[in-house]
């Protein structure tokens, strides 16, 4: 495999990738086996202080519900698929009595019970910073051939298990321009995101997750089309250096993948190379920001703890959410 | 079917649950279309004050990791299996090169993508409210025919999406009797809570989770034999009126069922019956206590904000949860 | 429930199926307990008889390959999934070394290793007469209550293991009504199958299987729309009477429900009342003809060799199968 | 990667397996895109021949049930699991009243679907071609990196969906040997497939499907213990030149390998490295001879109609397959 500085010169904008690869990589900031990036931002401080934005003991999800009428239409990704293994029609047939596994007669005792077949990244997600890979390696210089078949052995989405417990930040950009829905291919710069803050009245901080709406799943909730794969608002690559600036630990928005689509130069979600595979950023995509941006919108309240810890799935790529705002 | 009050006298100890029942059902109490059961006793105030636990900042995940290391047998429930749909090695492989989905050229760009099949209640989990029947009723009177192999019609495990923020107290019953683990058998009694709470210095209060420590998951770790499905230390029937008097919005503990096995009468899991289907209590099994065991007997704080959201997968019986203690 | 008798005159064309029914029903024919139906016309006699058709040494495959570019289009059924669990690109990793589950150090040797995901009746499949209920019975009066989440108690397509085995008979009606392929809504009638066979120069005899290619999958390969679930064309409810005058034990076809669609009368499929439920014949749907249907008219001979056993899935509605016509 | 040819001496045994690579690898025999190997030995007048040992009309599956009762311990891989999506307790329960999809009033119809969750080689099955490897290469010397997470690009399972209708053979050793189940360790060598041969007055010919059955199964069965992955007799490395003298096409037999376990030199199965791979030999593994066994045994004929066409899952490293034979 070619070396990451290989790139350069190869494709129209390889040279600012790898200027800011060069600039804001976090490769080695915080060793050599870190696995866990910019999450690396938010210490016990910011937690504690996250919990003290906790006024009002209201909750507010920001996850679609986990069902087959996703945005997926058939392809890499299937919407989330739970079969029933034990229901309440069989309960009421005389089927479960006696009960399976030798527990004996029923006595008017059912159950129900069921499995789930998921992409991890069908619907509401946290990307692991194994999901990304550049040149041969992922966050941190880790070879890309740790993770196999048998799943990520580096960066897998289980080194966040005690992670996402944050200041979180809605910067409504569709809201503060006055748009239902942001235009597919519109690229929210970092002037967008801090006029939208200093709109909101809210800043950014060391370790926030910034988590930034678009309108798109809200204009295309029951008719995705193509939300899930095809053009989209979504952060500029040039988004890159206020990441930095501001020591960002996550990136969440309503679209499939946060970034621009298509994308500002010849690469595939070049702001994934950088912020995601360098800085060690997590992406949280496909979420459903309508409720927290109608609340934030009501009381002029654009902070909160997140709380949004993943599944721990062991060398998961990434894993399912359920992320609460609470305010 | 029978109705419900059909069963006293069919076997022994059915009196008991016709009386716990009939003393402490919750069945319509929240109004007849209430889904989400005890969980009504925590609203604003209770999520706001459970906030202001949170002090020193750290987290502390109860949940196992999710994977072919789990503790089920096969049988009607598998372990999680995690597969990687890309990964690494394609990459190194140039075997995304281009990319798939019509993306084009990689340019060095690689991905890794995963599909999560698991039984809800495989790992840490929540049951639903929509988990158990008794005589054809689920939770509030609802027939047990809204269960279908559609999933929940009613009590799905989404109508908890929003829940699951509160204040969360560790009951370490197997530590406070100087225990490693209890043994498999021993019904934790209204009294060994009482005890347990007095000497850790900690009360029960509206809208907790009480989260019981046994000490049985940790002593079979990796060798789980019969640890799914097996005989248990648990809580016992009795504690019905306890749970009743002190308004709890939710239980966990570090078995499979919460609940002593075998069980004191000639029922299957009789408080699931009570506390769940009648009570309204939301059950947590499979839950990790070793590491929060070990932080509150460290720093003498068994209370803390509990972050523990379910999937909100619609019309599941159940859901896998990282379950956050955060202090 | 009702019984099945109370439907006549509930929609229009209620006493059509009541008739069909009282005059063609196979309930109790070959016992209590059979759960075979139509293939008990197949025996030795037609097993040996059929091997006899083999002359060339030929086969040509019935089936779909199973993979994400199948009919389905999401929602109820997926199309299959198969993940791989190891590959190639692990082991030119080194990934593999040591293998896995203790066998020790590679020393050259590699694996791959796939799971497969698929709904049954998601690609070229059987249904079993597991698979229709009507009016709360299954097929010789077994009980709908016993098809439950933990599958089909009676008449599981595991009770074909052996079965399949037996004379194939194409009947080409596209081909003979020089059509690429039967407008969708078009009904196939007895009129249509008897012609199309003595044009063919083929009788149909007790026990064949019969296999009727409208041209509709050729049409709909690859950008299938509305294929799966859509209006087709199809064997009329009006040859009943037909399949019950041959004794056929099989049918199968080219559209992925063998009826024509919108159907003839008030009622959802209504020959899979009489044919599948009542007769015990079971459908074949979603199958490939245009391999066979070039063949047959290349060569003149439309009856072959068919073994199509489904996978001896435990209580499974249906199996997908690798249909061959061996010549 | 080293080359193949970089083995020799590298373990005990090694030579060995160089030498027999070097005497009967099949690469490039049947031309550098072939993806068949061995059952090119099968042509028309093979299976025209195979068709004409019917006589009888009598079918015998050799497959196990696919179901939670496997011999699979969880793990790698896991028993095959399928689960219901209706059933017929929805329908007495009148759940299915409207139809799903848009169907309309069900008016008493009814139905049950299912999808099916299971490794391809969690039962009786077929290895593929592209199942194994050797120093980065697979049959025919195709690149192991052309088996990817997306399935094998090269001889996967599908390039067989026209084959294994061919002519088989069962040696019973365990039978001829007087025994009920051969000792696990057992190697059986080119003088037992001769001696039982002889014993049995069949003779093996060009293009069969050599089917060896050790009693493994039979004697497992229910209470399988480590039966899949463990000790188990099985074919000798040293049935290599047989095979290749014999033109043999398939082999097949009732353990979870085919091969003696533990093996006989310094190589995890090297008879697969040989024989799958160099040779292009598909291997059958957990059959279930039982059945075939005592039918054989009972009218001394021990050739038959093999019909063992696996599903055409595109890119499948293997397939689960209901293998008949018919007499």
């Amino acid at each position: 495999m070619t070396p990451t500085s290989s790139a350069a010169g190869e494709f129209r904008g390889a040279e600012v990738i790898e200027d800011y690869i060069a600039r804001f990589s976090n490769w080695g900031r915080w060793g050599a086996g870190d696995q866990r990036g910019a999450m690396n931002h938010v210490g016990p401080e910011q937690v504690a202080a996250a919990a003290q934005l906790v006024q009002q003991g209201r909750t507010i999800s920001m996850s679609l519900p986990y069902d087959l009428h996703g945005p997926q239409s058939g392809g890499f990704r299937a919407n989330p698929l739970n079969m029933m293994t034990a229901t309440g029609t069989d309960h009421l047939a005389g089927a479960q009595d006696p009960l399976p596994a030798g527990f004996g007669p029923a006595k008017g005792f059912g159950f129900a019970d069921d499995v789930l077949v998921m992409p991890n990244q069908a619907g509401t997600q946290w990307d692991a910073l194994s999901h990304i890979f550049w040149h041969g390696k992922l966050y941190n210089g880790f070879d890309a051939g740790t993770v196999t078949s048998a799943g990520a052995g580096r960066c897998g989405i289980e080194n966040y298990r005690q992670d996402f417990v944050m200041r979180g930040v809605l910067l409504d950009v569709a809201r503060h321009l006055g748009r239902d829905c942001l235009e597919p291919g519109y690229a929210i710069s970092p002037d967008d995101l801090d006029a939208t803050a200093e709109a909101q009245g809210v800043e950014i901080r060391r370790g926030d997750a910034v988590i930034v709406r678009t309108g798109l799943l809200e204009a295309r909730r029951g008719a995705w089309g193509d939300y899930a794969g095809g053009p989209a608002p979504g952060l500029s690559l040039h988004v890159a250096p206020w990441l930095h600036e501001h020591d960002v630990a996550a990136v969440a928005s309503d679209t499939w993948g946060c970034e621009v689509r298509p994308n500002e130069i010849d690469l595939f979600q070049p702001l994934h190379v950088v912020a995601l595979v360098h800085m060690g950023i997590p992406f949280g995509e496909i979420w459903d920001l309508q409720a927290i941006g109608e609340d934030c919108a009501a009381d002029g309240v654009y902070e909160f703890l997140l709380s949004a810890a993943p599944l721990p799935i062991t060398g998961g790529a990434g894993s399912p959410v359920n992320a609460l705002a609470i305010k």
